[in-house]
């Protein structure tokens, strides 16, 4: 679709939603007080948490979560992103709207990293406060997420004002956190630990599915797995290539394609992060040989 | 009502409601993605969280979950529980009809124990992956709860398709977990601790307020009380039995009646388990005596 | 507004909304159980949740964040506030409709503290239990929250009952805990530290923004910050005062505004609380002086 057409659709009829994500928890007040201002903006509106429990100020894992949920919403559902550990600088808000048609409020610090790589962004547009902002809130410098992102978000997902309307529109990219692209060279796939199922401790590289399969491995094969951590080796073994948890023992590890279809490393029934000692983000690098 | 008479009532003039439950916690995407793809099956159902900080592949505590709030909704409502260590392995994916009118879709692995003690199942069809999986989800091996149960139980809650649509009838009975019968035995009651009130640390056993009244205790009379595990005495104590928290000084333990009518020990604004160190499930035995 | 008038409004059109808080956590069935009985009274009903992570039995706390939330909802909103360590004793259940138009469902027993203060309270209600009381559940004592108050707050919403139908008129002040004020006294501002900004780690104090403007010192300045625990000094410091927390270096103190417009104390992308293991509530007080 177009930009111009995917304007036009927006709001989808009756597909009035705002999915909230942030770094907030959900101990305080905070989280409803964004909800308050949505409903009021519109009572119809369909209220949703992706999630409030993004380690403070962790850019990369709230640009991650984001990326694991969006698409399966509707296309016209918007998204409001507060992890914003610099709230009143100078980093922009922005509205983007999505190839897949998802609009996402945020500050411009780096939340939209995996959305633009993977999905793309169409269109880019600073949020002009003069419009955008709760009434009455002028004194308040420290929550844009209520005064500010769920105002507008709330504003765009009823059609109170259009994708146009949220303020001028900016050329240049977003903000881009540094990504490690997965490859394949010296005979073995290279990628990174990106980030881990948090309940299970089961670790998510950047390794597509069809890469694995353009190396030539596929279920029922075993993979020599290297996980490395600035350079030193800190797990080495070989485990097989499972569809399922149960193709193993409780407790054995394994190799597995996740829910986003990247590969994924993980024990049955346990946890391979705690059990191995693995962390996620820069520096951690994961090598599968094949046999 | 008979079953014929339930399934033509189904779904309930605006009565469009899924609940979830799983072990995966809010802390990801994924309770998100189950939201996001049951609202683009039908962007006015109600979706709500019963909870999903079941401890994780603790299939015992959701089926107990699932009856401690599945009877206070209105029937029509369909429950979509997801404990499911075995995901992609042979365990069959249901949906069942309960004698209360709700509808529950989960991997039959004993999820359904305590909603077929005490409730009732009067049907149970196996879930036709064919028609009822998320479209071009078929590379995804590991997330059933999203590809196959929200997706399904959105589908049921809208009306989208019929109970009976779901697949084919299965004839035999659910998964069952083992479960302990209170009885009145040798002039003393013997009952199980089924689980904890898990914020307050108060035990919940499986003897109903009735047995207690049959057996000639009532509110005002004190009881011996002995909680065993494995045939091992851990706590023996006399304690009163008191409508309220409140009849007992801060600190002080007590027997009472919880919110699903069954015997509960507590310590008065404490926690009874931590207090005495007491566990729940399999060998954890509990016998009330007249003094 | 005048008293008839508000109640004349309610419920506003299309405003249904019932808003949970507790201190039951999420962990097991009871919120959603409270849920379950809103929607059974009415369908079409927003159902919502503050927090139901209060500290368990801490009604100031409950007070708190009641007022961080409430006023930014719509007037006509009813919340449900459940944390009742004297379930089932004479404390009396209550409804009350505040001189913003919103209404509050609770035990009186201290958790109206800040709303009677901050906002005020036009009128008070006992719960008449004959009506307003979830059917079948009269022998249970210890679950208000799901057999009185979601019951109540739902009828309340939807409009099935009026606010007067509640029950009879109470002509006495709802219970208050003790509450400090802030005050200019010997040439400084002294206050309390009131709560944790939970997630992050800040100090929440009671003196507004418009007291320190009072004194004399604005954004820019600096104040000698000094905060005692029952009269003796535990942190003594010059703090800068900063719009954003990004005027100082990551790991500095500041002393900022926060989003309820009081004096907050923090540490940039840290925890003030942690590093200099501040308390709360009874007996902690903040002076600040300029220098």
């Amino acid at each position: 679709m177009t930009l111009e057409e995917l304007k036009a659709q927006h709001p989808w009829t009756g597909r009035g939603t705002v999915v909230f994500m942030s770094d907030f928890g959900t101990a305080d007040g905070a989280v409803s007080a964004m909800h308050g201002v949505a409903d009021e903006v519109d009572h119809h509106l369909r209220l949703e948490d992706l999630t409030h429990e993004i380690p403070q100020f962790n850019i990369w894992e709230a640009s991650y979560r984001l990326i694991q949920a969006m698409t399966y919403w509707a296309p016209g559902t918007v998204f409001v992103c507060v992890v914003d550990p610099g709230v009143g600088s100078d980093r922009e808000s922005v509205a983007v709207l999505t190839a897949s048609g998802h609009i996402v409020v945020t500050p411009d610090n780096g939340t939209l990293t995996h959305v633009e790589r993977q999905v793309g962004i169409l269109e880019r547009r600073k949020i002009s406060e003069a419009e955008n902002r709760l009434k009455n809130s002028q004194r308040s410098y420290t929550f844009h997420g209520r005064d500010v992102y769920a105002f507008t978000g709330a504003r765009l997902a009823s059609g109170t004002i259009s994708f146009d309307e949220v303020g001028p529109r900016l050329d240049r990219m977003p903000v881009m956190l540094p990504v490690q692209d997965s490859v394949i060279k010296d005979g073995a796939i290279w990628g990174s630990v990106d980030i881990l199922d948090t309940r299970y401790g089961s670790l998510w590289t950047n390794i597509p599915d069809t890469m694995l399969n353009d190396y030539g491995v596929g279920y029922g094969d075993s993979v020599r797995v290297t996980i490395m951590k600035d350079g030193r080796t800190v797990y080495g073994y070989t485990l097989p290539v499972c569809r399922n948890f149960t193709e193993v023992e409780k407790g054995e590890a394994l190799v597995y394609i996740n829910s986003l279809l990247n590969v994924g490393v993980a024990v049955s029934q346990g946890s391979f992060a705690d059990s191995y000692r693995i962390g996620t983000g820069l520096g951690w690098v994961i090598r599968l040989e094949k046999i």
